[in-house]
């Protein structure tokens, strides 16, 4: 459709005309219009105007008997009130820039203007100046305290009534502070200006008075307007008694080409009448047309989620580009394909080689350097707060667990007191100095399996865990340098959607196994006992009997003769030797069941909470406000039914004192002494493993936050993020805790919660994802909280494991949403007519795309099958495995089609193809590259075509001369001609 | 809009056309037509038509690279191609009712006019007829096991491949067999027509090739089209190169008004070329128009829930209406008001009161006689068995708990046993013979009370209760019968949506907390031991310990001495006086904690189900299943839940053995002789309160069965289903089983279970809700099926409580969605922006709408906590309370409001006012009124205008005058002079 208008538009007179004051200076944008519409009613004997509708962009009617606003919609107009309005601005008074300073002299002006044309009758003058002038009445949005209190004084003749007491009564002159308080007034940008549509039937006039007013300067009129917005375009229509319909009409279209963002600038820079009627002729040439019997047009239009910009459609109109009228530029003008091609992946110069030693780093630092201090302050939001409560709590629960994974896989000499401290250290130093503070470091699944293989060869070779950690974690520091000196994070660039999308759903996948792993856990912990009668509670007991003295030899305690057997605990009974007899004893009663509900209730809660942001109650920013705290809210509720059932459900519990878990152990591992001196040099080899590990899990991670979906605009520094975790390696082997590397759930998580939607401006639209709050506050918040959470123990240890479980649970599942490869992954389940209108699904066959998925869903399930193995520890490298695959995958499918589903790999730009010669491979890609340089050139020649002809002879109709002769636009024609033309102006 | 067409076209020469054309005979509706677009292609080195995009209703589209057909989606158009489409008609080829047998005639037919004519050199006569006989490729759904295979074969040049692969080759003359497995032929009505539009571009033409064909009879010419429907119209549009996208939007212009209702017919009725361009003319009058900067053209808006129907827009043109062009007919044409106002409550005659003698019942026989072989056969469906599941599981539910509750009451007089033999043999006979089948017998809260006072009445006087209870049943029989004879349902029609809502509110509110109140109640019977510490299991027990001797005079029992105390089970325990010591004792694990599990797993599940006929999963078909039968598939999911973990959570048990639940009775109860003959007569004052009861619940219910909404077509039967339950009262009465009434939720559950969906004709159309399945089968069998629960003990026992109060909640919280005073209580919450479109909130204020809902929300806890007293027996008087106080609102609330939020209460018809002298209170109606008329009024007098006037001698225009003297169009004129006249046409 654009393009017809590229191709036909261009030489209708109106067209040039527009081109003509358009292009004059496009250096100062006009004010954005606020149009209203009133109506002129009778309220008893008194005539007032009644506003009717008003129009932000799009149109907000006052409904009828709701004394209420609609919602925004979509105009919809016909074309009778299109033409019939340009008839009107044919014929009526149109007077530019008026100097104008009330609305009585505007009115006077305007009716002498009338008269002076002799289109009206001077004895008409008072009546006209009367009605014009009798006072407004606004629809407002009443506060909700006085609607309650207007309940109560119902009456009989309510109807009646009511409508004098909604409507605020806003004469010329009404008090300003009244007005302020509308809320309304926030939609409108600052530098709005009016326009008003009156329209109105009276009884005295036997033909309509039209009149269309640009002010020289916009005035603020009295109460003209709704919102104390200076009114710079004046639209009256009074018309004979018998087509209020239809004058209603023709007010909603001049109100929609009002606000329409080419009219109004036409309506700006309009030197005559000559060129608003151009104006709405090329208004008409860009309508879409719903054909009457698919669509009812009593449906309100919901605004839609985006619009064709403004600029692009003037920018057919702009001198630059057709100001030539034999130029090329035809084809600039009008992209018409249905879509642009996805843009390539790009990772741009961040991740450049530059061939300089370190000149990744210094790029890195040298762009983030001047966002530090913004880094700082843009933290301070009651977003802020919720994401840090979160990350929180997903943080300590991470620390717990993998700190108690280290400490059985080393025998405690990594504990969950060196988890917390190493996680509060490295978070904090990563996200007050990295490329990437968005990115959560946490201890990763890969590390702990190395830790317990080393500790193993450790243990078993007699060589000293600590000191081989230490030099290890040296020379992986060292190599991180290596890597970062030679801008090695250069192969990112190789990942694709591919990669990325396989590695989090992965990550993601094992975090919903955990979550549901460690839940079903509890089921084997707290053993439920099925067969249980209430009725035979008598039968159960469990009781511990002392040790046969035949057999106690062995365990020759002295003091268990003196031991009330019946009274030890199970434990107790267990350490001294008693046998626990009885069907209750390997039973513990609710817990397990008291834990899945408290699991699956979290998960599910937070899951609604954050749906809520979706629903109708409450006004947005309270919804906004459960949906960002829906975690923390869900944590609380079940925390407290937790606290009020009172079981003895697992609680988190955090070390509560500063000191190794270990006891023999210090805070500092020196580097010397304990192990030989080729051990030192040999640890170079596993220390690879784990740069390779590292490198791996960090840059995938920092891909993923980095996406261009997440709109950051602070940019990247994948050098600086390696830098400072080599550092951290450094550090931490020195201090004996754990290793730290980027976290991917915990990072998305973060990203997600510190998203930022733009309050919507015109009423009706869509509110914008804007991008991510940038800054390091609320990552070295989080880690700072870590670090002091064993000062807050007696807090904690009121939260339930199964809790946390159920956030790890939407943890995982909530990083999978967003995924392309999950939403391709559920085609699979939908009959074709049931997809989403994906644009990948409108270029690329199903076959293929499914073909794609699968792809990946092998890839995945093999990853998988080997993380469960001892490979485990190779997982990094496998990520490498997947860069093959996905390099193979250039084999099997089409560049077109990758560039839909996937991304195009560097070195394979399909859009600047350098040799001409295709090999016949490429036939395919070739035809399709040749179909749009056709389309274009297409364009071009239509346009030339148009430009360069003239009429031809053969259809010498004398209108089609008269047009061409006198640049009459055909719509005047048609609109003089047409019986559409309204009644009231042949009259 | 649809006034200004109302005004304004009528006196267009082309409406006059269409008048005249579509007037002739409209007994004979023109069938559907199927619209295909085929686009000439380059495949290789062959041309070939590929088809691009097809309609039935609205469009669908071949995506460009996805090989799929898009969404349907409304077509917009641009005015561009309908105005070159309209120049194409002018200039191309007409041929109408062509006698075509086969595509190569027809076109050499085509061919030669146009040489004839000399549009066309006749050396190209070879080149084109070669084009239009290329073959037709069309796009087909492809089996899913095929897209599968075609994975495996995956190759390098995969995109260059698949085309070939997925178009099925239909050459002309392909096996039909092929063509008939397409599913889509299931979407297009059996007589449907096709019309072909063929566009392309070729090299050899240098002016375009225009030919619209309409055949003298419907043909299938080969593979022309890609379902077996035969051709009728054929739009060929061939050009020179480079404008394919013009043509292509030409073709959609066409196909998509072949489509259009009121264009279609013109098709077939036209006489000549100027008829159809004058239904293009008319169509333009009608067409509605988004603002280019409101909308983005890229977007595929979906088709709407509904379209004005075709009807409504002829009848503007139907010669019956507006043939005598000064007659008063124009108002009826065009009813333009935004919504037409709620239709008053219309019971009909079905309640009108006769004044003979069971003058009601002998109508509502005479109406449900001819009905009375459909109610069995249209019970076979499978959606039939999901509701006789649904409703029997809730049936037997509700009969053991009020059996148990009633054995309870009556000391067994009345147990389970009988309840469930009373539920069956009420509700068969009910079904059997009602007037309304679909309403569900069962017993109801108030009669539990009243049982229960009767009883405590009797035991306390000495009086029989079984005798007394069959005399109060014989009374009430009686006065059933006198109010049936006097058609006193006829009160019913009082029952306005206010009562009716607050009744099954509250209903739906008393379901819901009792289903709550009994699962909270599993927590007392198995209360949870929550200071229980796992490590302490051993120092848990319970013990029974004999009874101190010394106190256990009073207990004399001999075995007692014998008895092993430790092996006692609880309750023996307690039955021989023994004392249950220990911490264990009063405690029950797991099985409340299982039984809330069960409970909201059960609910949820239910609710999610059924929300899955609306995801994009599956075929719908499956969908549906799914959706009907999710209680079934939720119920079965947690027993297999509760059988895999085997807790002892309570279950539903029913009795085995056919005999009363109290030996000492029998099954028949005799009239005399237990009690004085004055309690035979007395009775008759118990009686009425029995028939107030029944009468009141019977009848509210029924009102809510019958409710408009649900679309009922065999009518109802208040005065008929009054008499059974009279006759069932005595019956029950002699058998000593329970009294039964019409439950209100299960009721509507019946019917939710029983919906009918219009299988969606036209792909895109919303599936439209065609009513209720009606019939007596399904209420008969779950009648049958609870009588031979008895012999389904086995498998019932499995089935837990919980589970059945899951599926309480469910029906509860079911009957409540779709009320609307729910909707307007949610309105509350909801900030006004974001409250939904409801046609009441645009015609009344929301001050009064909540003041209204304010009003409701009281009298119903007003009645809940009514209710909860002793004072619940008077309950269905109550009811009667709220017709008052809706009586009452009739002086607080307009008329005008009423009829929007409730219904208008017979006498007060706001509609016809007799009495033309309005009253004070009245003037706000009035002036509505006022305002109706005149606009009627004022449609008439344009008509007038229009049709009586001259043009204007002001403006004598040549082009008007013209216009006026040959009746040309004027859009003849504007397409003749608008530089949007195509390009290729002026050439």
């Amino acid at each position: 459709m654009m393009s017809d208008v590229c191709v036909f538009a261009p030489v209708s007179p109106a067209a040039e005309r527009l081109r003509y004051i358009l292009g004059e200076d496009d250096d100062m944008p006009n004010p954005t219009l606020f149009t209203e519409m009133d109506t002129l009613q009778q309220d008893g004997d008194e005539l007032e105007w009644k506003e009717s509708a008003r129009w932000v962009k799009f149109e907000e009617k006052v409904e009828d008997g709701g004394e209420r606003w609609s919602k925004p919609h979509v105009s919809t107009l016909s074309l009778h009130s299109l033409f019939e309005l340009r008839t009107c601005l044919q014929t009526g008074t149109v007077v530019l820039d008026l100097e104008g300073y009330s609305l009585p002299q505007i009115v006077d002006e305007i009716i002498e203007r009338q008269i002076d044309e002799g289109m009206l009758s001077p004895d008409l003058r008072e009546k006209i100046s009367f009605v014009l002038l009798r006072k407004h009445r606004h629809q407002t949005k009443k506060p909700i305290h006085r609607s309650l209190a207007d309940m109560g004084k119902a009456s009989g003749g309510g109807a009646r009534e009511c409508p004098s007491a909604l409507w605020s009564r806003m004469a010329i002159g009404i008090p300003i502070h009244i007005i302020l308080r509308n809320k309304f007034m926030k939609k409108i940008p600052r530098d709005a200006e009016a326009s008003n549509v009156l329209v109105g039937e009276v009884d005295f006039l036997d033909k309509p008075f039209v009149a269309f007013v640009r002010l020289a300067q916009a005035t603020t009129l009295g109460g003209l307007t709704e919102v104390p917005v200076p009114t710079r375009f004046l639209f009256i229509l009074l018309g004979p008694t018998g087509k209020a319909k239809s004058y209603n009409q023709i007010g909603r279209a001049i109100a929609t080409l009002m606000v329409d963002d080419l009219f109004s600038d036409v309506a700006y820079k309009a030197r005559d009448r000559e060129d608003l009627i151009a104006g709405i002729d090329e208004f008409l040439d860009e309508v879409i047309v719903l054909p009457p019997g698919e669509w009812d047009p009593k449906i309100r239009i919901e605004p839609p989620k985006k619009v064709p910009t403004a600029d692009k459609r003037k920018s057919v109109h702009s001198l630059n580009e057709l100001g030539q009228p034999n130029g090329t530029a035809g084809g600039s003008g009008g992209h018409s394909e249905d879509e642009e091609m996805p843009v390539a992946h790009e990772l741009g110069e961040e991740l450049a080689h530059t061939g300089r030693f370190c000149g990744g780093l210094f790029l890195d630092m040298k762009r983030k350097l001047p966002w530090f201090p913004s880094d700082f302050y843009e933290g301070f939001h009651i977003q802020s707060i919720s994401a840090v409560l979160f990350i929180y709590l997903g943080c300590i629960t991470n620390a717990i667990t993998f700190g108690g994974l280290l400490g059985d896989a080393t025998d405690n000499y990594q504990g969950v007191m060196e988890s917390f401290l190493g996680t509060a250290l490295s978070g904090t130093v990563f996200c007050m100095f990295s490329g990437q503070p968005l990115i959560i470091l946490s201890s990763t699944g890969p590390i702990l399996i190395f830790e317990k293989l080393l500790f193993e060869f450790s243990k078993n070779n007699g060589i000293d865990y600590m000191e081989l950690r230490l030099w290890i974690g040296i020379h992986s520091c060292i190599q991180c340098f290596l890597l970062v000196a030679t801008d090695a994070s250069y192969i990112i660039k190789y990942m694709t959607r591919f990669t990325e999308e396989g590695f989090s759903s992965l990550i993601s996948f094992i975090f919903i196994s955990d979550a549901i792993k460690k839940m079903m856990g509890s089921f084997k912990y707290y053993p439920i006992n099925t067969d249980f009668k209430p009725d035979y509670v008598t039968a159960y007991k469990c009781e511990c009997l002392a040790p046969d003295p035949s057999e106690s030899i062995l365990v020759p305690t002295d003091n268990t003769s003196n031991l009330d057997w019946s009274q030890l605990s199970k434990k107790e009974c267990v350490k001294y030797g008693g046998s626990l007899v009885g069907n209750t004893c390997k039973y513990v009663p609710d817990l397990a069941l008291m834990s899945f509900i408290l699991f699956f209730g979290t998960y599910s809660m937070t899951v609604s909470l954050k749906k809520f942001k979706f629903s109708r109650y409450f006004p947005t920013k309270l919804r906004k406000l459960i949906s960002d705290f829906s975690i923390f809210m869900a944590i609380m509720t079940f925390v407290g039914l937790d606290r009020l059932i009172g079981l003895k459900t697992p609680k988190l519990i955090v070390p509560t004192e500063f000191k190794p878990t270990r006891p023999d152990r210090g805070w500092i591992v020196l580097p010397f002494g304990k192990n030989p001196w080729w051990v030192y040099l040999a640890s170079f080899v596993p220390a690879l493993l784990v740069t390779i590990l590292i490198f791996m899990d960090q840059q995938i991670s920092a891909v993923i936050v980095n996406r261009k979906e997440n709109k950051l605009r602070k940019g990247c520094g994948y050098h600086l993020d390696l830098f400072w975790v080599g550092v951290l390696m450094a550090v931490c082997s020195f201090l004996g805790l754990p290793w730290y590397v980027a976290a991917t759930v915990i990072s998305i998580a973060h990203i997600d919660s510190l998203k930022m939607e733009s309050e919507s401006s015109a009423p009706g639209e869509q509110p914008q994802f804007l991008g991510v709050r940038e800054q390091r506050l609320t990552g070295i918040l989080v880690f700072v909280l870590t670090g002091v959470s064993i000062f807050l123990a007696p807090v904690l240890q009121f939260i339930p494991m199964p809790v946390l479980y159920g956030v790890f649970l939407y943890m995982g599942v909530a990083s999978l949403s967003g995924i392309q490869f999950w939403e391709r992954i559920k085609l699979y389940m939908m009959p074709s007519k049931y997809q989403p209108d994906f644009p990948f699904l409108r270029h690329v066959p199903l076959r293929r795309v499914h073909l794609f998925t699968l792809v990946q869903i092998i890839c995945l399930a093999v990853l998988w099958v080997l993380k469960s193995t001892v490979l485990a520890i190779l997982f990094p490298v496998m990520i490498l495995g997947l860069l093959v695959v996905r390099k193979m995958l250039d084999m099997v499918f089409s560049q077109h089609d990758l560039a839909w589903i996937d991304d195009i790999l560097p070195g394979k730009d399909k859009k600047k193809d350098k040799k001409k010669k295709g090999d016949k491979d490429d036939t395919k890609k070739k035809d399709k590259k040749k179909g749009r340089a056709d389309d274009s050139k297409d364009k071009v020649r239509n346009v030339k075509i148009y430009l360069g002809r003239s009429l031809p002879a053969r259809q010498i109709h004398p209108l089609i001369h008269r047009l061409h002769k006198h640049e009459t636009s055909a719509w005047q024609i048609y609109a003089d001609t047409h019986t559409w033309a309204p009644d009231f102006v042949l009259k």
